[in-house]
């Protein structure tokens, strides 16, 4: 078994130095169910229809708390995200909207806390939209489903920056 | 049943409209549970009576993200929050961390997001003070214990300010 | 014509100080307008049919900047906001899509900073969607429209709270 | 003698419960001083007739650090702040830039911690500036200078809310 | 034409991955007008000599806001920002305030929406202090001026770092 | 001496261009005195060894506000930081805390911000948690200790990621 890595030998906590570690690719997939009557998960597949939605909302809450995860848990390190996906299933034989969020990195630290947080927040965000039905809802199975790390992909830099404009000039 | 506060009559999401409520107490409790392996929440009790330790951070977390609410879940509303305690209960007969907010405050909206979102990132700090463990952590049962909502007490205004400073000189 | 309020005699920026105003309800709505290609709006519209869309991700941009404005506009102050709409025209005559933000408050200052804040990151989210569809994308005309004040609503305050539960169990 | 608000029986940080407070009004003044080399003043003091000058960009940052106050410190309350000031003296005599912040407030809880962390920041900001001028500065006797708590004044609320609209058409 | 590279397949929004992008030098440069009435303009004028004036406080708050673009704007990464630059030109033939926001950055994605928040919030901070006036300002023209990313510098990782720490003791 | 290089040639504020910087490793140490009378010294002491203490807290407050640097100082540089340390000395000799905090990071700016910061913040929660006790509290000698620049380790890029697992699953 492992190491409190944030305690010190004298238990204070503290953060983890990453400061000398390589960069390395990381993703993590984090999931989450969401519990309600089954009324309350018709009404909010009938509202996913609709222009503005429950799951629209939830989804960029999500991925916005991401983001800002090492503001929200003391010890996490603050990264630079490459990607976050917040999906949702609704699942109508137990009556529960089940969370993924996948968060990949390329750097010194994993992303699993980044992908919990952005799971938790995005189901905490179905219960606001879904407490005025009246339901008692649950949040459950909050945890990891997956987690990689791998070696960054070789440097190739762009010898012609111009003509690499076009597919992404949104970057 | 309720309807979706949080949409409008074309399913547009929105804020409620609290401008013209009258200003309430409000109080939640949020209970929220952390599945472990049974010598991971003994390496917690044990961490405890350390001077820095895990369950310090994690109800410190929650405490600060409660305050934080309204920047995570998009349609609540920022609050004046009156007190926040986030309790831990360590329980070996199931091997969990169970964790209860409770967040009280006077004013428009109730503070129930507010004590689920401290009950989740408690939650989410003892996951990451636990993770290097090795474990398979789960965040379980995440959900509004009670709410009460009552009229405010009739305003005593202080008429002698100085001599009511002693015991509160902080405040 | 006025006085620069957020300076001092000396020319030094300040807050306002606002503490001994009394509330009063207050609104504000700000107006913004994003131009585009025809061919970028069709697109808008026809990607807000689907589930995910431009437009709800700009909406909830809008109101998550609405509710943290004192802390990008220095000398703001912090609110208690009530309501926050953000609104999309998407008008083909001109090729643009024009944005309506409605603030509502009940407090010591307007809330005209938050409707343009509102307006503003909503356009700025429009225009982050749209980007990479390589139009030149401009944000114009972006202003207030109405401003109202008026005394706050006798507070009646509701001597049977259980029975006030029902219709808004969620606040 | 006190006894520490935050700690409860058991020794637990907590935050003080103050929902059940009437508002009062609060003023906080905290000093801090930051010691450099005479040169160091000197060159502050000839920045500051230039148009973006080291205090100005220092009083903003006391200004805004004041508003998120409870961000900062654990155990705060949010509150509305009314005012912020944040003054500088160059004192020549001791080579010393004198900071000063005021916060005013009505509400529940006491804004000195508002008025520190005001005094802090912008201390820190100064230190930023000068830092690459390769003097030891040093930042001293931060502390709360003065802190007055009174009842609110009488609400006399505007009868006339459009003739009220001239002065401060901006609040 | 371009896709919307916020929109997956089926419509819903996602962040742009771009964990295995190498990082290239990227630079933008972003404008906006505030347009008023030449008297306002007369003002701002007067009090930029003043020692706290309008444009401190704008470019400055311009500046923060451009740090924390991936807040506000949903699907934006968070990044590290090399430079800030936020610059004003009083124009009196036309009564405007002409912004201009320059951002650079060496990483994964460009930074035209800094550039974009850092011009809209100084924009707005200059209507901030000049709405007391009572005048009608509109905030026009807002748009992308220029965009480059171009290979990073070759690494000449300093081989004599104390030498190297006159210049730029502060860095 | 050296140049405000937070001024521009016509004194204006801007943040210092790093981004053609290389990477370096970077290290600062901060330290803050907090005064106080012994009988308050003695009480931070004995509330020590409870559960959840005055450093626990001042600690954490420490670590989560030098994270955040580049939110409050105006002109500082958003960057990852790769460790965080606040620990704290009792010194009964002058009835003191003496705080440290260290930080490291390998980027392309110094850290001496985010150790004052940390160490400011951490003083600030030390006096937030005394104020109750009556005592008048002051905050000294707010200083830099020690800096370090140094070039960044060779980049070993682990071949085998997955033995590379084990020591520090928790990354």
């Amino acid at each position: 078994m492992g190491e409190f890595t944030h305690l010190d030998s004298e238990g204070l906590p503290k953060m983890v130095d990453v400061s000398d570690k390589a960069d390395t690719r990381r993703e993590a997939v984090a999931g989450g169910t969401v519990r309600m009557k089954p009324e309350t998960l018709r009404r909010i597949k009938s509202a996913s229809v609709a222009k503005g939605d429950v799951l629209a909302t939830s989804r960029l809450a999500g991925i916005m708390a991401a983001k800002r995860t090492s503001e929200l848990i003391p010890l996490c390190h603050s990264i630079s995200i490459g990607e976050v996906r917040v999906d949702f299933h609704l699942d109508e034989s137990d009556s529960t909207v089940k969370i993924t969020a996948l968060v990949k990195s390329t750097g010194k630290t994993g992303v699993e806390m980044e992908a919990l947080t952005g799971a938790a927040v995005a189901a905490l965000t179905v219960y606001d939209a879904c407490k005025s039905l009246g339901d008692e809802i649950v949040i459950d199975d909050l945890r990891l489903v997956e987690k990689r790390k791998e070696p960054p992909p070789p440097v190739t830099r762009s010898r012609n920056p111009t003509s690499d404009d076009t597919p992404d000039a949104s970057l």
